[in-house]
């Protein structure tokens, strides 16, 4: 990170956090000895953000106690959409049911969903993610979801607007085979895997996504970026 | 239902309830002045246990407390498949997470639903129905469904049996054009539906199911069946 940091290249993180402010996420990896500040994150709460005073909607929140600080300054009267993040505690029967009576009261049902994972893993066991949740509201309602971050492809034209990038100009380095890697090329960019955290041997087979390179750590990476300037 | 009686046909009440045992859905019916007893009634359940001992399956329950002594003689431990029903207020965090971990736990998961319902009004709103946690549970295990109770085909082949008579003998009364009309005539049976109940006018330009008849009431249907006799 050093590295590129010092080469003068143009850096973001990309992550599909949305337990935390980016705040919190970045005080985290600081903590990790990381050298990060907010305005490098591209996270999908603020991507929602402004998706959402873009068309003048107003979210109702079913989201993580610890994210509702990223939408302060949004307009939540009287909503008009229903944004869905990773709740966890927070997916109670009555908060599901009081999404989901919204949005089917909706003319038109607006869901917003920051990311579409199955579940994750915690210390105390799997964990059921965002995505099957978005599932229940899009049966429910017979609504189609829009996702707010990785793989969505307007989530990784964010992250190069924001750095003044053309995706042929960038390199994603992820762990994700569909998230990071397929969702970065289907946006134009190139695309490396790192075979750390959530690779698996079999990634290496995947049917439809095909990275650019294997590294087999970040610092790996840095050395192809820098051979090919 | 007193003139079907007397006239010597076969007769069964076909229900998606899962909120209740037959005893206690008899016991209400019974209240209103129907004369209707628990061996008439065929239900996703018991429907349900059926398939478990057929099978070998031995389920974990996700369904509502009142239900559970539907699933009385069936082998709980060690559970091999999920059973899910409506479970309103039992559809916590924690339980769709224990749930799920079960189901991707397993070499081979098995989810069983008592329906496919997606939401249904009850006197303090409307709620999300088993269906749509259904779809929840097959995002997040990639596993599909086995949907017992209308419309299934299966569930209409065991009211059949049940009476002992073939599909071409038999026909459905119904105020449900998907549920009731369309899982009936799947089946091979006549199906007829009642304009009361769920029953509303778009129904009579349904996209793909067109009943053989549409009656006012329940009283006309057998004026219809005594006149075809």
């Amino acid at each position: 990170l050093n590295r590129i940091k010092a080469s003068g290249l143009k850096l973001r993180f990309c992550t599909n956090e949305t337990q935390a402010t980016r705040e919190n996420f970045v005080k985290k990896l600081q903590g990790l000895g990381f050298d990060i500040s907010v305005d490098e994150v591209t996270a999908p709460a603020p991507a929602a953000c402004r998706i959402l005073k873009e068309r003048g909607l107003r979210p109702h929140l079913l989201v993580h106690d610890d994210l509702v600080p990223e939408f302060a300054e949004i307009d939540k009267a009287n909503p008009n959409c229903v944004v869905i993040g990773d709740a966890a505690e927070n997916f109670t029967y009555a908060n599901l049911n009081e999404a989901f009576r919204l949005l089917i009261g909706m003319e038109k049902p607006v869901l917003i969903s920051l990311g579409r994972g199955r579940y994750y893993k915690e210390t105390d066991g799997l964990k059921l993610d965002v995505g099957a949740y978005m599932k229940a509201l899009e049966y429910a309602c017979d609504v189609q979801a829009e996702v707010v971050g990785k793989p969505a492809k307007m989530f990784f034209e964010s992250a190069l607007a924001e750095m003044g990038v053309t995706p042929q100009e960038a390199i994603m380095i992820g762990d994700d085979i569909v998230n990071d890697v397929g969702g970065a090329q289907q946006c134009g960019m190139r695309a490396v895997q790192v075979r750390t955290g959530k690779f698996r041997s079999c990634d290496e087979n995947h049917p439809y996504v095909k990275p650019d390179a294997y590294v087999n750590n970040l610092a790996e990476a840095v050395d192809i970026i820098f051979q090919q300037l």
